[in-house]
């Protein structure tokens, strides 16, 4: 395994790059054409006065917006800047090369035309009154980096109010992708989700969706200890309690998890426990080994903070669990919401899903673990590689099937029908990007061959 | 000359292409990749964990945004849907389409990214404090088909608070253009700017702008009459002042111009008038002929109602008038927006500007002047083709060296430097178009050879 010496030094290599590339590049994403201009005179049919006639059509039948535009295919990048990363509160602007990647992302990996929109404000209303505002333009949207506790009353508004998905990757994202490995780890070690306890370490808006995903499906509270930076959270512990209006989410998870009402810290929490999901603060010292020694036989252990888990594989190896999974693309094992958030917005946009149920979630989850189970499971390989482009199709399979399970499709799709026309837009996509590399549109990074 | 008739057929070709080809396309605008991705190994430039690079820099020095991202060369397209084309307010959904279309003129004829923002509020606050909190992630706002007298305030406050350029293109993109035929059409007659009289039919948005335009340079208001839907507009205009404060520009417009208080309606304005601007309602019925009998010598008319202008050419030439110009792309003469906006923002965000001022849109409407006159002026010859390359490029120049003498340009760039820049930046869009056509990513329309 990769020695940490090793492994910090890889990781000043991408920052080196990006520094150097990002002003090179001048931005990672624009705007192309997807109809043909053989001449201006295409204009009188894309521009004034053909278009008028598509105009007045959406008009009398609202839903031909879908037909006559690319709303269906595009989504809403929003963030406010107040939690970028593992960056903290950098504000909109220094957010935007995130947004502009996550957009790079959304079309490579799914076809997805994404527009980042930083926005400058961090007012929880404010923001879901902007997205209401925008909503008209978009097929979809995905709030990212939104600082907690608004994050949670700004995704749960939005879900209620707009008639179309809208997804904060930072909470579902994780639950979907660490729900996955989950359920892979588990069948590797011969546990079953409803036997196994589970300790949740950081209780961030990462964490908060994991345990709501799990307990919308085959996890009892009674199976989960959680802590955040105070320790152990439990029905005595007041200081949550005093602050319930901001933090409701906090105090629930007191009130319905916990019922031995075990105090303390991240220690008594792992003690005895099949499984540690870890969404904290970077490591490596958060965890310690010995904690995760007193754990179960063939303990499970999710360190996903970035850039540093909260305890490095090989130590947690060392002290005896058996799987380790973490947030890093150098590591085994990542946990990486780039298998989720590509395939679930194709397969909703696919449908023209009116929303995104915790249904549709569970049914991309239960999707990307069984991916890799046909792949073949091995310790080092929970999870797919977000460069396999069947995972991405069957996340979309399976989340636009139960959308229309739900009822919440406009659109009715069979299997065959979603596979091909998820496989065909990811292609798309691809061939596009490669056709601007090779017809140097884009060219090689300065001082290297193409 | 084209018949009626023929014009009418010809007119309707356009629509039933839209109504075909549009649900073919669906849209006409996606999101393309601007940086390589030669391996997935790349996001981790692009993405986490080297993207956090470029964030913290901009972080601690703002003004590094515009290098690490594409903001500098992306432009929001805001319209609440109120007022789109000749259609009237039709909703942001039905106004999509015309916006996917202005932003593949953007990107074609500027070489512009923009992205299209049909919002779902049509309250003039409301609409000010959607574009402020949008404004982190755009080097400049244009706003479009946004209903009168809110697009006023709008674009005033906007201008006011704003660190980015804010256009509104029904209002100044029309004035540039407007202007710049003006003042060819004057030279082709051999009359002067500050000597003629001016008949302006139609007080909408864009003869507002136009007449503050005018107004701004070489124009005294004693020269100017003008009409709305109720008369000619003088002080003595009670209807008018009554509601002074809903449309003051109105109102100024009366107090301002008319010294000699003459009443009546547009019969009356274009009696001896040497020049007559309509923007009005669509025709042809709008303008009698025999008022324009009744004008000057050489009498100079701008028809530029859409579809239909307010007089038809031949009709307003059989009548007496020496130089006709309208809004149709398929008469002589067409006053069309798309020949300024494409560069005014290409010169503006090439500059870095923080604003885009009155002195900034008139050395663009010389510009695009000094275009045509190089070519040589006809009476059917007043202006460039949207097509030439160069006017787009020389408005561009003319824009950016303005921000300059004005001291709103953040970067200081020579002619040479302005028109390369340009001129490779709009070359780039049409290799884009012209490559995903040759490669058949963007297929011909049905039924027909690429």
């Amino acid at each position: 395994m990769t020695s940490r010496e090793e492994l910090l030094a890889r990781a000043a290599r991408p920052a080196a790059e990006a520094l150097r590339l990002h002003p090179f590049y001048r931005g990672k994403i624009q705007t192309a054409p997807r109809c043909p201009i053989r001449s201006l005179e295409d204009f009188a049919i894309w521009y004034t006065p053909g278009v008028a006639a598509p105009c007045r059509e959406i008009q009398a039948r609202p839903e031909r917006v879908w037909a006559h535009t690319n709303r269906g295919n595009t989504v809403a990048i929003v963030s406010d800047g107040t939690r970028v990363l593992g960056l903290g509160d950098i504000g909109p602007e220094a957010g935007l090369p995130v947004m502009e990647g996550k957009a790079l992302l959304f079309k490579h990996l799914g076809g997805v035309d994404a527009v980042p929109l930083c926005l400058g404000t961090r007012d929880a209303d404010e923001l879901v009154r902007a997205v209401e505002w925008l909503a008209p333009s978009f097929g979809g949207v995905n709030l990212e980096d939104i600082a907690q506790p608004r994050c949670f009353r700004v995704l749960e508004r939005l879900r209620a109010t707009l008639p179309i998905p809208v997804w904060h990757d930072d909470q579902q994202g994780s639950a979907v992708v660490l729900r996955a490995g989950l359920l892979n780890a588990l069948e590797i070690v011969g546990k079953r989700l409803d036997g196994v306890r589970i300790a949740m370490i950081g209780m961030g808006a990462a964490n908060v969706a994991v345990l709501h995903l799990l307990r919308t499906h085959g996890v009892e509270g009674a199976q989960i200890v959680a802590c955040d930076s105070r320790g152990i959270l439990h029905r005595r512990r007041d200081d949550v309690e005093a602050k319930r209006e901001l933090f409701p989410d906090k105090w629930r998870v007191c009130t319905e998890t916990n019922p031995d009402c075990t105090a303390g810290g991240i220690a008594e929490a792992l003690r005895g426990a099949d499984v540690c999901i870890a969404f904290s603060r970077p490591g490596p010292d958060v965890i310690e080994p010995a904690w995760v020694g007193a754990m179960a036989r063939d303990a499970i252990v999710f360190a996903c903070a970035n850039p540093v888990p909260e305890i490095w594989p090989w130590d947690a190896q060392a002290a005896g669990a058996r799987i380790v999974a973490s947030g890093r693309s150098d590591l085994p094992n990542q946990v990486n919401n780039s298998l989720a958030f590509p395939g679930i917005f194709r397969g909703a946009l696919d449908v023209r899903a009116r929303s995104l149920s915790d249904g549709m979630a569970l049914a991309a989850s239960e999707a990307l673990a069984g991916v890799a189970r046909e792949a073949g499971l091995l310790d080092d390989r929970l999870l797919p590689h977000m460069g396999e482009l069947e995972a991405h199709v069957a996340v979309a399979v399976a989340t636009g099937l139960a959308a229309q399970q739900e009822g919440v499709a406009a659109l009715s799709l069979g299997r065959e029908a979603l596979a091909s026309g998820a496989r065909r837009r990811i292609q798309e996509a691809r061939a596009l990007s490669a056709l601007l590399q090779r017809e140097k549109l884009i060219l090689p990074p300065p001082g290297e061959a193409p």
